[in-house]
């Protein structure tokens, strides 16, 4: 086990109606308050209403960003920190999945960024020196958002999807309340639990052997999503199903996987590459991605590890090592392919002729992956391999 | 998945050598300083120098109370807090394990109480209103103290045991570095893997049938303590068990098992009075007790509990339900007794005659445990039984 320092400092108000909570929590932080969140269907589930009125009842004064889209884009960010300014703003609410937190997480620190805050991109997470407060309200499974400090911003002029991270951006408090997963489609039910299972695949995919209660407790995330996901997509009102997929998809990328070992995330690296180019929905890129990444790097050196995922993931537990990785590996492509997702790179609008630079994209400046490293070439044989 | 309110707020700087950050950490809290600890063994290890010597480094004033014992007692607390009055104390350091954590828990509650500090174990948790800021510095692996707002106080002249809990009382930062327990002794170590092994327990075994992400996570920290105890019993000074088990004492009652679920608490509940009555170590009075708790509860109604128990944490595959349940006790047991610890109540001194006393003190206003309620006649037979 590597040092760490651990601070998971997000306070989760997790069940129904906790959404009362909110002026509340609100308090510490001042009157003004930007809501940010994605389309209509906030509205349509009658959430917007109750939020609105809830703000209003409390005296604190609320403006708004909407319109923030899957992929959240840079020009959003840029937007929801001009009406920060302008109206100064004392707290962000972010109000949707994973893309409008990773936008108000952008908007907070961009706040007090003086140049356009797509540098703060490039010029990596310590320039992120200050960030307005954010609390959410999460409505779609999935990204883990809701408890950590990451945000991942898309910049469709530059055709890249970038991510930053900050402690300072981790939300003050995120109301999990499973009812408003009820209305959500069956296909963005489906990327949810792939992007869950993936988050989870790349902290236990590691080069670090010695990491033994963190890889029991991965375990015990994927088997929840193997349990739940498929009861989630044939009743999306079943509470426990929907409970037991928010509170997992927290959990799997809060940090608590990932401290005191190294982790992999080439897979990640890839699939952003590739929705930055094509628009592609995150968790259906990694469904994808994920099976081809795990046959390419498997071999006799990381056998051990696939292993390890075949008997206690999947329960093989016959047939020699190299059998039992690849039965892990069908498992997790059927499973996907069961949650209804595409298989192939080509069904989601993908040619042949954007791989090599796409693949040129992502090793742009160095090797990505840690359980494996991979090259371009390497790179370049995953995508095609997912064509 | 019951409804919850989550808030982990302790920062764990993990690993070798992270004392050094101590003075940093304080910082926020003040200059003086109260240093709480045991007998001799942080001075053996070179601790005590090493914390003193960082405190006055960086002008830190520090006093001490030391001599606080395992099973700590309220007159410690009374001299702590007179201390923490007369010295005009901004922060308490806890150097020890759950004793002395506990012990400067109460002394941080009972500073701002005006009365006696053991009217707050008979108030209750809201009697707290505030409480000095705490850090801690753990050297035996087992108590949770590190990460949580509980505290456990014992009263000789009542010869009780109470235990309090505000989440006032979480350590603000806990430093944990494993090499603080390569002297501890086998005795101490063993009882602290039962400690954390029994922690896991009361959480497991709960009324609450749907918590299927939180019974994982219990499993996987009860295959740490299976895997790791036996290694750091054997080679103290094996860096990688010491971690492992370190860190799974933190996560086991830190919030993570018992969030969205009852859990149970009887085993504590009579272990709490036989070790106030006897002086019992913690962790050996847990382990004498809980298979008799195991086999007392086990009836066709919970049974069901007891199966996944023995499938998933012993690997008992064959067998009727029934013998899954018999055998999984059986290995608890078992795996205690390899620890070295004494099987019987006799052995630690425990008379017949006082039992029914002791009974009567546990059950004294309502029935314990939640996963099997147990009244009086319950808990004698589960004493006599241990006898």
């Amino acid at each position: 086990m590597f040092d760490f320092n651990y601070m998971v400092s997000t306070k989760v108000l997790f069940g129904r109606n906790k959404i009362q909570m909110l002026p509340e929590e609100l308090k510490p932080y001042g009157k003004r308050i930007l809501v940010v969140y994605g389309k209509r269907s906030i509205k349509k589930i009658g959430l917007y209403d109750l939020i609105t009125t809830l703000l209003a009842r409390n005296s604190l004064v609320y403006y708004e960003l909407s319109g923030v889209q899957p992929n959240p884009r840079i020009n959003s960010v840029r937007q929801g920190i001009k009406i920060c300014r302008e109206y100064h703003i004392d707290c962000i609410v972010a109000v949707g999945g994973g893309s409008v937190i990773d936008c108000a997480k952008t908007i907070a620190a961009g706040f007090y960024y003086e140049s356009d805050p797509w540098d703060l991109f490039h010029l990596g997470d310590s320039a992120i020196k200050n960030a307005l407060p954010i609390g959410t309200i999460l409505t779609v499974t999935g990204s883990g958002s809701e408890m950590n400090g990451n945000a991942v911003i898309s910049n469709m002029e530059t055709e890249q999807k970038l991510a930053i991270h900050n402690d300072l951006l981790r939300p003050r408090f995120s109301i999990l309340d499973p009812t408003y997963t009820f209305t959500v489609s069956t296909h963005q039910i489906a990327a949810g639990i792939v992007d869950i299972f993936s988050h989870v695949l790349e902290q236990y995919f590691s080069p670090t052997r010695e990491a033994f209660v963190q890889n029991r407790i991965a375990e015990s995330l994927l088997l929840t999503c193997i349990k739940y996901g498929p009861i989630a997509l044939k009743e999306p009102t079943n509470y426990e199903a929907q409970a037991q997929l928010m509170w997992t998809s927290s959990l799997a990328l809060n940090g608590l996987l990932g401290y005191g070992k190294i982790t992999d995330w080439a897979t990640h690296g890839i699939e952003h590459a590739v929705s930055a180019a094509y628009d592609v929905i995150h968790g259906v890129g990694l469904a994808i991605l994920t099976p081809h990444w795990m046959n390419y790097v498997l071999n006799e050196e990381t056998n051990y590890k696939f292993v390890e995922y075949g008997k206690n993931v999947w329960n093989i537990q016959e047939g020699n090592d190299y059998t039992v990785a690849k039965k892990g590996i069908e498992k997790t492509q059927r499973f996907f392919k069961n949650l209804g997702i595409p298989t192939t790179l080509r069904e989601v609008g993908v040619t042949e002729k954007k791989l090599n630079d796409l693949a040129e994209k992502i090793v742009m400046h160095k090797e990505i992956g840690k359980f494996k490293k991979l090259g371009k070439k390497d790179v370049l044989m995953i995508l095609k391999n997912a064509l």
